[in-house]
């Protein structure tokens, strides 16, 4: 790959002043034709070539044998020759100092074999000329800006402007959510497919975005991530100025590598994604029609400032309905002021419930939906709205529409606020007026309610702070030693004492522990540990000390542990050579817990915290984090996990010490960062007691890759 | 209430030969003009009589100024009075001899109080007649029988033909639905609003549409139930005839009951809900949308034979997205047989993918789709058939359409089939191809993946079988003597060695357990027991035991054993008199498990089952099924839970006797059967073994109500 162009270079490709269009030609039913079609009728405001070495004319244009007979220079060469064409194509345009191309061929990686070193052969071309590149293998680019307005699809329908950018890595989804969007008058500012991604990524494109001032908000459709620790960086710092909502296809396909630890085990591919979302801010959403219910609402609505909803309704079903899936998204139908409360019940029909939700009841026209608007709009415990009205037969539609309207404008957007009318809302005489306010219009509550835990997701992320990477002092000579010492030996696996000492240079708490190789050692060091005691053979060529008999616990005096020091050594002395014993007090009380890592093949480090035992092994009830971890990220992945309420002082316990787990997950962070050759590596387990001292891992395991 | 009358009787509302509209108007922005207005245009095959005080004519309809006054017979009155009037007009049908009523008229039960009373007014007076009344506080009836034709509501939208039957609680959301499911050209039978159920509930519904030979599938929006026993019963037998498919709202409403054991805690409101309609093989659905995908795929198509489904698509992501959807719920993306994969080398075009998904790719046109449908229908792999098609602009829409329509009608819906077409449907050229085919035709492939899934679970509740209650011999009587004391003595709860005898009197196991009042009694007993053991007060007054130090554990010797009892005779002695211990077995290994039952207000009974200590308090894994159990629930509880791999042998660990769990199950619903008065009991714990004799419950607990 070249180095990292400077975002401006895509410009040649999204604000172009001239075009060629390479490939294009007359016949109907062609991608050619459909784009060159495009480009005329959403007007370029610059300069189109189409270029066809077998036509002279096409759709009015001056045709030109190839790009470099072009006389003026071009900034954008589109280009959908067939695939062994493309390579040479791109070399022209290189000569010809084109520096912006889209091609939409397909037949590259996407195919596998042959098609991944076409693919390389273009992307070292490209790189070559200095040139940026969408695809191959995409469906085109879109900018609405009235300034450029290109259409480079060969996509159906026309767009509409608007302030929300879409980056589609499906082409097939992005024609779909064209045509979807301008049924909800839902307007673009940017559109691209960006197809194999071979040079212009998702990252890239979030970076080009970030200053697009036509751009409020950004669509995603991703497969997979390129270089997804770039792409976190800049999501990250993106989405604290632009809410970015992404569907990441591919949750269920399963990972392929062999697993050699717990961390492992439960780090299946999905777990990356959904931890870097959730650092990021990118709002995640699971089917097309939910990104669509987000969107109506973000480009419209100010960020809730808390998730507290206040209901309105005509009807006592859907208001229920509404309920139930506001509580369910996380939302908070909050109780009204008893002064709310008093102006409702002077203000509605004797039979509405002034509660929240409130009902007007059928009867409740025009005033009625006016006094409840006016209520909650004032209400200091409401910062959100959801307004539901079925249209019953004996009320004006547009009398009460246009007092909805009315009053939503008299508070002039200061608090969310979303409608819900549950028939199909066209045929409601007098929506228009809520759609040309702007004013999101859902057909059922639940999707109005689903848009609006959005916002309140996005407020909370917002408001959040990143956090802080702490950086310790610590001994990482000592651990590179021990690292050092077991490649040395060809160990893939760092165990027991040796394990032990690499925590203990990074400055993890860790029970007394100490290695004895001698009888003499261990009478020593033994009564220093101190009763019970826990006596393992710490030979690194046996993996499962337990299974072969390798670990004395409950060892109460020196006698007691010199008895089991003879028997291990007896037992495992290979060779005439011994490899002693790990001596370790036994721990009592306190929660057990896991802290580990597992090296995603494309996330890197993904951290991992969790409780022990079943929690772990039977309802995998973990969090993961994106390496390197925020003190914020560490604090909440203690929070996240569904056992947290052990932790926080169960059943009139004393709650464990959380700053020492915070401070053991960023001090684990730290020494993975530090020693990239880490495959995985389980604490296992870490005990979390009341105090930081007594808040020690007791075993640990450390793979290399 | 009156007796249950017969379900013909609902015949005088849904096929009434004449009607009565009771306060209908000539006044536009009526419900009485609109509903007469319905009953005119939808060409209703009796006759109909307005009834009127203040007018003569309506809509060229002579009108009568009373019920009473009207010279034929009436089947039907359709009441829309105000509401003070409606039980003299009820009163007024009854001297008339008329059988049924429908009350559109609300202000009753739903406003409380008064309403509530002037309801119960309307029961006693519709029970004295013999009549059956829908409502109050309703939308109205439709029954789309050509033969009676009669729309009796005040629904803007006319209703097509069809066999789906609508059931909703909602007026509100009945109009909705009615105008939704107008626009997805999908027909109903029969559409009732129940309203206030105060008369026709829905299980009277149910087993109505269970013999109406017009309706194929039962959908239902429900509130709350009359009668959920009831209820439970029909729905368990239609279900197994005719699919129910039911939104229940009211999720997240929070009980108000004091809450006095660990049953009690996680039975939420809507866990008896979740219960039941599983038993009952009751689909249940959470929003409209999802009503409406399942049911354009039931009124159409087969039940798959498997859960295994072949996706066909000509673009990449849409086919990850339908697979994703497709495993999330719980359906198999199944490898083709080596034939079929040989079939669509042969004939697909070099680029596709032969997997499962079918990648057919951009270019693939009708002949493509033609042979990925022929292996699909062909290969025994598989049972269900997703197939997508993006329309791209190289390709003609139309043949690929046919292709799909004469490929499926060859195979004569032989597999369950479901298209998805990821551009509005309408407007993709030849899709009434489709739709006339009855194909059902989805937008995303989420929501095909999440209808085929309902049909899966449809089928796998047709094969499965109910499943016989169990009666075993238990010494009632014995049970009923301990129940008896304590009632007598005033106490609300039956703990220690009691509650033990309850359990052995039903013939659940036990850890050996003996009490004893005396230091004698002790000396006896105790070796009997066994060592270790615990010795546990065994005072009715004292709920607490382990708090206040009555509990002496890992008791090894007759000697130590004599002193536990000396030492709680001492601190327990109240006023001389001392009430003795219970001796306890100390059981080692097994697994700790809860079962409990807890007595809902509205369900009855409701019976649980869980792992021990956090897998209940913090986890919340737990499953409840409804009184009385069958075999098979018994059975299916225990799969159920989350943590069901620690029972089923855990990393090599023995599997526990599940035949064991499964009958303590079922001796406690016999046992809770035969006690109503039995508010809630916990077997806490009950420890799982691997052999019956080391499966026994070590401690219960019963409230009584």
């Amino acid at each position: 790959m070249s180095e990292m162009p400077t975002k401006s270079d895509l410009d040649y490709i999204f604000k172009p002043k001239s075009i060629a269009v390479i490939g294009a030609t007359a016949k109907e039913y062609t991608i050619g034709r459909a784009i060159l079609h495009n480009m005329i009728i959403n007007e370029f405001r610059g300069k189109i070539f189409p270029v066809n070495p077998n036509a002279d004319v096409i759709q009015c244009l001056k045709c030109y044998p190839n790009v470099e007979s072009i006389p003026d220079p071009i900034d954008l060469a589109v280009i959908m020759v067939k695939k062994e064409l493309v390579a040479e194509t791109l070399e022209q345009c290189g000569r010809k100092n084109i520096k912006g191309a889209v091609v939409i061929t397909s037949g590259f990686r996407e195919i596998g074999g042959k098609g991944i070193e076409e693919e390389e052969r273009l992307i070292e071309i490209v790189d070559r000329y200095g040139m940026r590149m969408v695809g191959p293998n995409c469906f085109g680019i879109i900018n609405t800006d009235p300034q450029i307005s290109i259409n480079a699809t060969f996509s159906k329908t026309r767009p509409r402007q608007g302030k929300v950018a879409f980056i589609s890595q499906s082409g097939a989804l992005g024609e779909a959510i064209l045509d979807y969007a301008y049924q909800l008058k839902l307007g673009f500012s940017i559109f691209v497919s960006i197809g194999n991604k071979a040079n212009v990524s998702g990252a890239d494109m979030l970076e080009y975005l970030e200053n697009d001032s036509r751009t409020e908000l950004i669509l995603l459709y991703l497969e997979n991530f390129k270089n997804p620790r770039r792409f976190a960086e800049i999501a990250r710092r993106v989405a604290h100025k632009k809410p970015i909502i992404a569907i990441k296809a591919g949750r269920t396909t399963a990972g392929a590598k062999a697993i050699s630890s717990h961390t492992g085990v439960l780090a299946t591919p999905d777990v990356g994604v959904d931890a870097m979302f959730r650092q990021c801010g990118v709002i995640r959403v699971d089917t097309v029609d939910e990104l669509f219910d987000y969107t109506l609402a973000f480009v419209s609505q100010p960020l809730p400032k808390s998730n507290r909803v206040a209901i309105i309704t005509n009807a006592g079903g859907p208001g229920i309905m509404a309920t139930d899936a506001a509580v369910g998204a996380g939302l908070e139908v909050a109780p009204l002021t008893a002064e709310s409360t008093a102006y409702l019940r002077a203000n509605l029909p004797d039979m509405a419930a002034v509660g929240n939700p409130i009902d007007v009841i059928a009867s409740g026209g025009p005033n009625a939906y006016g006094a409840a608007l006016n209520a909650v709009f004032r209400d200091p415990n409401i910062d959100s709205i959801i307004c539901i009205f079925v249209p019953p037969i004996v009320v004006d539609h547009r009398a009460v529409i246009n007092a909805i309207a009315e009053t939503v404008d008299r508070f002039n957007n200061c608090k969310t606020f979303l409608a819900c009318f549950m028939n199909m809302p066209e045929i409601i005489a007098g929506h228009e007026e809520l759609a040309n306010r702007h004013i999101p219009i859902y057909t059922f509550p639940e999707a109005a309610a689903r848009a609006l835990a959005g916002l309140v997701k996005c407020a909370q992320y917002r408001n959040r702070s990143d956090g802080a990477i702490r950086t310790f002092e610590v001994d990482r000579k000592a651990a590179a030693e021990v690292v050092k010492t077991a490649a040395a030996e060809g160990r893939k696996a760092i165990m027991g004492g040796n394990a032990i000492a690499i925590l203990r240079a990074y400055g993890i708490n860790v029970a007394p522990t100490a290695t004895a190789k001698t009888l003499a050692e261990l009478v020593k060091i033994s009564p220093q540990i101190g009763y019970p005691q826990a006596v393992k053979l710490d030979d690194p060529e046996v993996i499962h000390k337990t299974d072969v008999g390798g670990v004395v616990l409950d060892i109460g005096s020196l006698a007691e542990a010199k008895k089991a020091f003879g028997r291990l050594e007896a037992a495992f002395t290979r060779n005439g050579s011994f490899a002693g014993v790990v001596i370790q007090k036994m721990i009592r009380g306190g929660i057990e817990t896991i802290i580990g890592m597992n090296c995603d093949p494309s996330f890197g480090p993904l951290l991992m915290f969790g409780l022990g035992g079943i929690s772990v092994e039977v309802m995998k009830d973990v969090a993961f984090m994106m390496h390197p971890l925020t003190d914020r990220d560490a604090a909440e992945m203690i929070r996240q996990i569904k056992g947290y309420p052990l932790l926080s002082g169960f059943r009139g316990a004393a709650p464990v010490d959380h700053a020492i787990l915070e401070e053991t997950l960023l001090r684990l962070s730290q020494l993975v960062g530090d020693f990239p050759e880490f495959e995985s590596l389980d604490i296992n387990p870490f005990i979390a007691g009341a105090q930081a001292e007594n808040s020690l891992a007791i075993d640990a395991r450390i793979i290399l890759k």
